[in-house]
């Protein structure tokens, strides 16, 4: 409620100053509510920078860290680098690393050199990881202590080193040369005497992900184990950084929204509905819309080739659109279930002689059951037995091919290293199609030949 | 590696005891893994007690807490009540009573009196939330204190109740009435002075919600707000529970599955893909495929209708795959970007004519330049205008509906309190695929008046 009308208020906001009451009932509102009313508001980037400043310092900071990435872009390419300093600096380092790499070159080089030297090293060293993987995703704010310091001595340093750490429940232990020896959770330090050294307490068996491991398998890795951070190691078992499971929950998030977009054949994008501007959302949804048409236009070469068959009975016609149609349902049934079966681990390219047998049975039950409706509907309404059985054979014969296209082309893709949700998309479905009306004409021909 | 190995020895035990050494690479490994183990082995339900019995204490408890819950159900009903007792107290109470509801009354009946009175009346409380609700979700393990005792007491306190609750990093401060009054998070409680009272330190606008909030909801606040846990309270702010964030990610996976089931037309089921059952998953897939076959049929009807007009120019029937599955790919583009902004909380029921303007736009941008094609390859390679004519302005007309419902519905059944992602799926496709094509043959015969 109180949000509703704090956005109205700053939605009216035209260059003047906004109110004291409204900057006050900003303030007592979560960051990640102010950044929400910000991003709601209307207000231009350099008004919302305004805003912020009235704030005021550490909640405005946290405020800013919770807006979208292109709204930060957008603030930081409006303003003087200097004004801007003190909410980059306190960003963590995966998202600023984000934020600079997105902002014009010049807005870069103008800020780069205020930024203290540490968090410019810091920011070089993430600068190199590939988008998508763990080295992008991950923060280099952890807990960290050497073996030999005892628990009462841990206990003294975590209260030091709490207030720059994105977590301290889960602290790292490292030798001089920062491989990771165990790790140890706050919940056991307390627990533990306080004269005993770490070493004698540490997990020694850690859960840790490589550097160049895809964010969306550390997702998985976070929520198998139920953990409240991975640490993220080199190929010599050296701490990089961690991964929390709130950047995992948005990892998550953007994956499955990518997944949605692919399996409705829109081109991935990551700005909110209202967000994407509507040219680039036209041709988003333009492309592929157009290569779809095309390979549908190959259903109507088929039936062009075959309109002698048509001629001579025009009614097969009309039952295409149930044959394709039933066949693409089950083709995306199967394959949507084993794409999401593939994201949550429980089926992987090995197991495709398994899936094979599983869609063939299932494949071949449906066909029969739904061959045997349609041949009675098509039988008793326009009492045409040959059209009948041609409907139903074609019917049995294509929805067996859809049914396993769908449920092993993603296995196919996971091993080619391609995303398996693009299979599930309408692609296969029209490709399907086409194959499934040259099927129908084949066994109507045949059928017509052997019956007549 | 060490797990396939394991996985094939465990698959060839046959009513015997495992040897020590496979025992001994269990024991090892991490609870989740063993669970996995034991659950890809193909092993019978008293062969799996059996093998935790040999594991051993808490890991097998752990273990146990970790298998699916029909594996668990299948292991209580294959075995003496008082074996299972310690791995049914042990685990966490949501999950318990999930377990306990989903058990033949029978076992029921003969493992509750062995519970201890205490998780008894646990269970009993938890019992009737409904299902999907955050009270059923919600475990009764949290760390809870009184406003007056000092930050070295609460210290010692979390010490105490540490092993018995599931996180002790959110600390819960209540009065006398249970009613919750703020909260502290464990950080701050190590970085606060030993002397300072919890009262003068807890944070006391907390984040809370109500026990009948739907558990996808609850998700939604931890995301947004990164927590780690939320408490649940009732209508007079009595903390009844606290949502952890690991068992907010298994509640996202669910839902997106349950999404993703949905947008391809299969009876939304629980278990893992491989777990299903034939017979069950025949059923789940069988009956949306048998009502979209009877729905497609709409599409055969109209055609027989339209037949006298097929029969003047067969080549018009040619062009109906290309125009539906055209219109059809538009609607899932426009439905599921709606869909899945709704889950995400970008758009609400109330942006009804925001989305209409701009999928209004966006329907007729996309329908002129594709209706444009479409004409254009009919034109040149049939040298038929009536026919370009017909298969453009079809194109245009069918793919603004198609766009606008598939954008639209979502809202609507929102507003219905109905799940928004059964639009994105194949019923609706098929209902515009009758829509579009009789809104082709109308066309067809207008442009035959008009040009002849």
């Amino acid at each position: 409620m109180i949000l509703a009308l704090e956005i109205e208020r700053l939605a009216d906001c035209s260059g003047t100053q906004l109110p004291r009451t409204t900057i006050d009932a900003l303030k007592n509102l979560h960051p990640s509510d102010i950044a929400e009313a910000l991003e709601t508001s209307g207000c231009s980037p350099s008004q919302l920078v305004e805003i912020l400043f009235q704030i005021g310092n550490h909640k405005s900071c946290d405020a800013f860290a919770q807006l979208d990435i292109e709204t930060q872009q957008a603030c930081l390419e409006a303003t003087h680098a200097q004004t801007m300093l003190r909410f980059v600096e306190n960003m963590e380092p995966d998202d600023r690393v984000d934020l600079l790499k997105a902002v014009d070159e010049d807005v870069r080089e103008a800020i780069m050199p205020l930024i203290a030297q540490a968090e410019r090293n810091d920011i070089r060293r993430l600068w190199n990881y590939a988008e998508g993987t763990a080295g992008a995703a991950m923060t280099t704010e952890y807990a960290v202590l050497p073996q030999h310091v005892t628990v009462a001595e841990a206990l003294e340093q975590m209260r030091l080193q709490a207030p720059n750490k994105e977590t301290i429940y889960t602290i790292h232990i490292t030798d001089s040369q920062r491989r990771l020896l165990g790790i140890l959770s706050l919940r056991d330090l307390i627990m533990s005497k306080p004269r005993i050294t770490l070493d004698a307490i540490m997990q020694t068996r850690v859960i840790s992900v490589p550097h160049d491991m895809a964010e969306e398998d550390v997702a998985a890795v976070i929520a198998k184990y139920d953990l409240l951070a991975v640490p993220v190691v080199d190929g010599d078992n050296r701490l990089l950084g961690i991964i929390t499971v709130d950047d995992v929950i948005d990892i998550m998030e953007a994956e499955n929204t990518e997944d949605f977009q692919r399996i409705s054949a829109v081109v991935p994008f990551d700005e909110g509905y209202f967000k994407r501007p509507l040219p680039q959302l036209f041709w988003s949804r333009f492309l592929w819309l157009a290569v779809l048409l095309f390979t549908s236009l190959l259903s109507t070469t088929i039936m062009e080739m075959n309109s002698a068959v048509i001629h001579q009975m025009v009614a097969l016609a009309f039952f295409i659109p149930m044959v394709t149609g039933t066949c693409g349902n089950a083709g995306t049934q199967s394959a949507t279930m084993v794409v999401r079966a593939l994201a949550l681990g429980e089926v992987g390219p090995g197991d495709f002689l398994r899936v094979f047998r599983r869609e063939l049975f299932m494949g071949l039950a449906l066909g029969m059951t739904l061959g045997l409706m349609a041949y009675f509907r098509v039988y008793l309404q326009d009492q045409n037995m040959l059209l009948g059985w041609t409907v139903g054979v074609a019917l049995l014969a294509t929805l067996l091919t859809a049914n396993l296209t769908g449920a092993l082309m993603p296995l196919v893709l996971k091993k080619l290293r391609l995303d398996p949700a693009l299979t599930a998309g309408p692609f296969i479905a029209t490709v399907i199609d086409a194959v499934g009306i040259s099927l129908y004409f084949q066994i109507a021909m045949l059928l017509m030949n052997v019956m007549k």
